[in-house]
């Protein structure tokens, strides 16, 4: 049994077709993958086994799994906009993004790609933001761009916008969350590329992706992932930059925010964060002062931290008397594998198996934590 | 040796009369006032003695003693305006004011004196207030006051007048730096009156005094002192509503502050109050929910808490040589009284004596927390 991702080492460009097809193919999301990785060794292996794993869960009809000549395709289309296709644990993947439990497998990145191995601060904020919220975005990110760090937001209006803009010229990365050619909103498209001058636009969905309103949160766990902090400036209550301060604290990244009056809607939800205990910003140095200590313990460089030893794969299929012993004890509520392996008295590996059947089959969820519930 | 200050029994007029003779006269402030009292046993004594004790302190000519005939008159002429001069101890003083250490020994009142009983919060901010900062004073004073609380402000302009404004039905309290006829500023006189229909204004000062700029900052420890909490709105670096919350602090008084933009500098005081630990108010639910505790427990209705048992007096004055010991121990520096009393060695009484002397020679200061320093 080999470590399934293994960290510093440059894919081969048939390993990398093979992870490419893996990730496009239909139910196999950031977790689903490691989880196929970790239970067949590599993704060709995961590749073979997907038809069998969806039918034993159940499927009527297999998912659909991403062909040779799409995935060939997608790899020229990247190159020809002069994109790199990273994958996790390559050199290039950004250290901190790699350490989520649901980091992508692959990147598309457009720019100057050593920006993504620089300390990054994130900031995000209202799309309809005040032109104090704007100006203060924008002077903040100079300034953190000045000290050296590099400001990671959304390529959205308002706020994002600004960030980008003030740190334009220390390096800034957007991560984005339809393809490459499918920038949003389009009339920054122009931002986006003098962003990848001395930065990084950055996408985990296929080139040609048009982005979906439920993409939008799925990306505000990149631009927490690649940060070691989160800035809120002026933030609706049940707006996305409190979607991305939530992750950044299920990643155990330090949340800031600006405060601003009571009266402005727009300042409601970043007033609730520092109620909540979010640090309070009025300059750039009360981030840096905070992300000091954090900044001189560099991530660890292990694209993975397994919550437990992977069990070696039984080699047998789970029979059908285990399936339903799992799938009992499953419902809409998420709920731990440890405790499902615990309660149902099977291997860890006949439950692994059941799980990623289930997940092909599109009828199981997996959340953070280890927790997985019926979808 | 009897209790000096007795709590909630009333002054006769006599007594009332040599406690503003006291207050008044050159060189007695709060603390003194309250040094002379427990040292004399009571006010007619202590004025008998401050001839003898400013002689002795080294005055080349002794302080102005405050006449029989101009107290009367003081008396008579805050009667005229409809006030009432309540000392410390009796039932209407205010019961958390009566706690500080340096409480005023007699306040001038002017209005509905049950308001001074009720659970304060304290409200203060910036003179030059943005529209929203007054509109949102005026906002949380009203809903405080909805709330049972009454509302202490010092009738400045901004966000003082409008905490006032806010809360003129539900009862409010403004502690002014002059004296009753010399309202500052002037255009607030017709407030004033407003307030007194179902608060009070409140002055330590003789009623004719014209307020300079010294008198505020000692007027806010009044504002801090009446209340259980200040909540700051817009206040720049250096304001006056920052020693406000420094004196709220020394008092044991909550701080709250409002936030607000970092491009606003009449924000930048209260957004570095909330950098430094005060709690972070959007609505009046936030205060209320912070202070409840406090008004669940009542102020103890004590006149005055010794830090220490007050020596009786020795019945002699002190020596030349335990002058001497006592002054070689004093410099700029505020030092401890405790610290004067083992340094030198000396009986606690002839310390207290020599220090009354030279309080009352104008060359000795008493500071907070029983520190006295040269002037």
């Amino acid at each position: 049994m080999r470590a399934a991702i293994s960290v510093s080492a440059h894919l081969t460009d048939e390993e990398r077709l093979a992870w490419l097809r893996l990730i496009r193919s239909q139910n196999v999301g950031p977790r689903t993958f490691r989880a196929l990785i970790d239970h067949y060794g590599d993704a060709r292996a995961a590749l073979a086994a997907l038809p069998g794993l969806a039918r034993r869960g159940g499927a009527s009809a297999p998912g659909r799994i991403a062909t040779r000549d799409e995935a060939l395709g997608e790899i020229r289309a990247v190159q020809s906009i002069g994109a790199a296709l990273v994958a996790l644990g390559e050199p290039d993947y950004p250290p901190r993004l790699m350490m989520i439990d649901d980091a992508p497998p692959l990147i598309a990145v457009r720019g100057k790609l050593a920006v993504l191995l620089r300390p990054t601060v994130a900031i995000v904020g209202a799309r309809n933001a005040s032109a104090a919220g704007i100006k203060f975005a924008e002077r903040l990110a100079r300034e953190l761009g000045e000290a050296g760090l590099v400001v990671a937001s959304g390529l959205a209006r308002g706020i994002d916008a600004a960030a980008h803009r003030g740190s334009l010229a220390s390096g800034t990365v957007a991560a984005i969350a339809g393809g490459h050619n499918r920038i949003y909103p389009p009339e920054h498209a122009t931002l986006a590329d003098a962003i990848t001058a001395d930065g990084v636009v950055l996408s985990e969905m296929p080139i040609d992706h048009e982005p979906r309103a439920r993409d939008f949160p799925r990306r505000n766990r990149l631009i927490s992932g690649l940060a070691a902090g989160v800035v809120v400036i002026e933030a609706a209550q049940r707006s996305g930059s409190l979607i991305t301060a939530r992750m950044a604290l299920e990643q155990g990244r330090e949340v800031f925010a600006v405060p601003g009056s009571p009266l402005d809607p727009r300042c409601e939800g970043s007033n609730n964060l520092l109620k909540q205990g979010a640090t309070l910003v009025t300059e750039a140095g009360d981030i840096i002062a905070a992300l000091r200590p954090i900044f001189e313990r560099p991530p660890q460089l292990s694209a993975r931290e397994p919550e437990r030893p992977i069990a070696p794969s039984p080699g047998r299929e789970p029979t059908a008397d285990e399936r339903t012993r799992i799938t009992t004890l499953l419902g809409p509520t998420p709920v731990g594998i440890d405790d499902l392996i615990r309660l149902s008295g099977l291997p860890p590996a006949i439950v692994r198996a059941v799980l990623l059947e289930l997940e092909l089959a599109g009828t199981l969820e997996r959340h953070g934590g280890g927790l997985v519930s019926l979808v």
